[in-house]
């Protein structure tokens, strides 16, 4: 594993990046190295490890998926106006939004062609997984500013926004991994799977952490997605749960201006103990847990060989931060 | 050749636009039903048409033409902040920018979706020619964002910038359009040439007419370039020919803010004509057509057959507006 992230680092680091013109090529190599779990492009090579073993052949595709994620990271903390990135100035603001916008859409048309360099027997299959989940993400996107503003966002569309904009990625890396080894369909169709259910209790383990996680750990303060009234798996499972009562008590803490920021996030907190909030959300993620773990040990290859994406996912999932 | 338009407005409007997320892509839809003169899938259309008669089967590399080239547009009057776009308001002017930032994604995504579902044996190339260029006309719009805070840009600069930024589109177009009909490799490279030659020759074109056109007919009041200090084929070569003393009157004139609007134009043509610049334009213009008029004549096809395509590059660039 920490072999296959140093070999991802090292793939990065030596992507070629043209001298000129100047200005559009600096925020890429700025936000590439910037660092990363690099997540999806080690579920391209743990995938693609199942079948073969000469990884660096399914390297063009793992880091067109990681050039890509980094294209929505730079284009998301545009429209957010975020300002920081893993400990960094954004590019936006490091530049402007419009070397943001340019130099997006330049991460996007390399990631397509960094995937056309795989070389395999299947790339039309693969680039079409790609392509398709790229527009997911987008939609996935979508529907999260849609979500903005309204309070009536429902457990459900919530899980298939975090699909969409988050778990459809994971998903198309392993597949990516298992095409670029001339897995078999059947097989490449049961990863895909593994990484939606891997993906959804991601998130909601992110959703869980913002609320519950230990601030030292998790690298971010508590309660931020209850101030900015992001509607997450606990928010919306809340708001589904609670009383007519509770229900307005909950939008009244949530969208409220007179309650203090420490105040709106311990209301807020004892509505979801009132509601059973936590224990939910942390079943769930165990259920989908345990159901990506069925569907990875139903693959048709021997247990060792599978190991090392089981250990990957459980470090993924049992992560403080 | 209005045939070909005709069947290519009937595929635009056939395009399946998803329901949902609200927001994502009735953006998109608009763009594309704006208008335009659909210049880049009608070249691949042509250029197909030079080896078979069933044009439809390029049609999907030439929808993503122009689903890609409208994705530059959206992007680009985001990054200029432009207002009107085909006499109607801009997406971010009519919505906002973050939803040009996502909806003019999405099109990129779907420009190489539609490309890639365009059925022949040389996909791969076709599909890579694309990207390239997609890649290049970034670095065109870079270049052209670089030369506006620049007062020294040579005319071969600016000549490459404006290859890059316009002409490698419709070069690229021409070459996909030869790929899909399987065209012999070294036809598909002289159509290619063709297109970077009147490419070159429109965009000066252009140039020309925001100078010497018939406003009524041009549909742009005139001097825009000069108002707004745009490095043209004409200021480069000016102040390239320009004695000192007449460089830095240029220079005044364009940057100047002691005179109003139709006297900064009026100063501007006045230097243009002592230099020559609007004959040398357009001998330019010429030099270049009668070169792309070469490539073409020498494409070893019948000349029956290569008149559409001569006739519509001509009506390109003989044209007023």
């Amino acid at each position: 594993m920490k072999n296959l992230l140093n070999e991802i680092e090292t793939a990065l680091k030596s992507l070629d990046y043209p001298q000129r013109p100047e200005g559009l090529y600096e925020p890429i190599e700025y936000i590439l190295s910037a660092g990363g779990k690099r997540i999806r492009p080690t579920l391209a090579l743990l995938a693609y490890s199942l079948y073969r073993d000469d990884f660096q052949r399914a390297m063009p595709a793992a880091l067109a998926l990681e050039i890509y994620h980094n294209h929505t990271l730079l284009h998301d903390d545009l429209m957010d106006n975020a300002d920081v990135r893993h400990g960094m100035p954004t590019v936006h603001r490091r530049w402007n939004a419009n070397t943001a916008v340019l130099s997006g859409d330049t991460m996007l048309i390399m990631a397509f062609r960094k995937a056309m360099q795989t070389d395999c027997d299947r790339k039309e299959e693969l680039l079409q997984v790609f392509a398709q989940t790229m527009q997911e993400v987008c939609e996935g996107q979508q529907y999260d500013v849609n979500f903005e503003s309204r309070n009536d966002v429902s457990v459900d569309e919530y899980l298939e926004m975090i699909r969409l904009k988050t778990s459809v990625l994971l998903a198309c890396a392993l597949k990516m991994g298992a095409l670029a080894a001339d897995a078999p369909a059947a097989d490449a169709q049961q990863l895909y799977r593994f990484g939606e259910l891997i993906g959804l209790a991601f998130q909601l383990q992110d959703d869980y952490l913002d609320c519950y996680g230990d601030p030292a750990v998790f690298g971010k303060s508590i309660g931020g997605d209850i101030l900015c009234g992001k509607k997450t798996f606990l928010l919306t499972t809340a708001l589904q749960r609670a009383t007519p009562q509770q229900h307005a008590q909950l939008l009244a803490a949530i969208n409220g201006t007179n309650l203090d920021n420490g105040a709106k996030i311990k209301r807020v907190l004892e509505l979801y103990e009132d509601l059973n909030i936590p224990q939910l959300c942390h079943e769930r993620i165990e259920t989908l847990y345990s159901e990506a773990e069925t569907v990875l040990s139903q693959l048709p290859l021997p247990a060792e060989r599978k190991q090392p994406l089981y250990d990957f996912a459980r470090r993924m999932l049992k992560r403080e931060k």
